[in-house]
């Protein structure tokens, strides 16, 4: 019997389309549930506490999908609040956007990464902490880059002000390159061709909603829960505010046009 | 009897800060309540009906402090809200940044001015509504800067950011100067100094945050409502989220160290 609950995926807002995009690419046949909860976004300037409780509501609400995974595609929930939302969801196979990039900076033996993320993610040292973990004797660094989220928002194009930016932020690693890349956020795949163009070359970008998807085709083949029906799956869109404005940014998101998106309340 | 009672300012977050240095400066005596609302922040992101609830629940948590004025610093609820936060404060003066910087261009008589903000600002058109409205013949025009809010919030000093930023959102400025810009949007007056390198010489500033202190003084004076006691009044900040956080920054928004910030819940 092919398995055809849906996957959920979750993230403060729209970041997690990447991974929603990475996801339908290497499992089309699967079904998505998306909840973006846009009525609070962004996490990362809010108190641990309301993190929590965020995540914990967003995982919640996917839950009474009857889901077979649930990713959580949010760099801020990832590094703060995944032991209460697997505490919480204890028979689920509850996936992260950490623990997916350091499973791929792990696969491919990398001995010297950089990761790079809002000043949230980076000041909660937990890709360091996951990187050191899985790596033996691996160099970590971790660079802040809070510039980078509104200009993937605004999908800034013009050269002079993305590379201003990219020195700005990335200058040490232009002058001492690092073997991998981590993108420790998920606005930042947005903004590969931009920094694969300031880094110099042989330098391996590890973008953490592709990792996701690869980690959740393993983790689902392993279950044997994959959905073997043939037939293409769809993704359902949720959002807390605002979903004209979600459904208009989001197909540059995703890189193609999405459907309707409903507006939900989680309870609060 | 000189009247002690406090000035209440609410912002979205940090931005209401600049116009808070602003009173301060100008109205040394009197004591001023803030609040941030943090855990909200941005407000631009919500809908309009959210916009509404948020406002008239940071006004009302204001009057509970007995103000004599009511300072809406949030250009977001100053565009949308305020005839709601009118109606619930009939008894009340309140006033805000939207109302203050078309005042200023007024007063200066300015025919040709261009308005920047966010992108909801300026999608709102009350900044071009309410100056048609009150220069004859104006001309006006807006433009949404999404890159400066946290362009200022990261307290970028690198001249090439800056630069190709402001390049990046006003070169049209820079070859059609107009007589007067208007900053829209109450994070502005910190990148002040950038904007004047940008634009050409002749072009006035105008920085809502002043011209509101301006407004609330001028509107004080004719309630006959000034502090007269001689002592110099303190400020009290309130936020309801991540208290440590706003304190870090809010001193260089202030351009002073802040004392202790308290947090409070809103009853949401």
């Amino acid at each position: 019997m092919p398995d055809c609950r849906p996957i959920g995926v979750f993230d403060s807002g729209l970041g997690g389309l990447t991974v929603t995009a990475a996801i339908r690419k290497s499992l089309p046949h699967e079904n998505i549930v998306y909840l973006g909860d846009t009525a609070r976004v962004p996490y990362g300037n809010k108190s641990i506490e309301n993190i929590r409780r965020f995540g914990l509501a967003d995982a919640a609400f996917l839950a009474d999908f009857d889901v077979k995974a649930l990713v959580v595609a949010c760099n801020t929930v990832s590094t703060i609040a995944m032991p209460m939302i697997k505490d919480a969801h204890p028979e689920s196979l509850v996936l992260d956007v950490v623990e997916a990039g350091v499973a791929a900076c792990a696969d491919g033996v990398f001995r010297d990464v950089a990761v790079i993320g809002t000043k949230r993610t980076v000041g909660s040292g937990a890709y360091e902490c996951a990187l050191r973990g899985a790596i033996d004797g691996v160099r970590v660094r971790s660079i802040a880059c809070p510039l980078f989220v509104p200009l993937a928002e605004e999908g800034v194009e013009d050269e002079k002000v993305l590379d201003a930016i990219m020195n700005y932020h990335l200058s040490e690693l232009h002058h001492d390159p690092p073997e991998a890349l981590l993108l420790g956020c998920t606005h930042y795949p947005l903004l590969a061709d931009a920094i694969r163009r300031f880094l110099p070359d042989g330098v391996t970008i590890i973008d953490s909603a592709e990792s996701c998807a690869v980690l959740l085709a393993g983790r689902l083949m392993e279950n044997q829960a994959l959905n073997s029906s043939g037939e293409f799956g769809g993704t359902r869109f949720h959002v807390t505010d605002k979903p004209a404005d979600f459904a208009a940014v989001a197909s540059r998101f995703l890189g193609a046009p999405i459907g309707a998106v409903n507006k939900v309340s989680l309870g609060e």
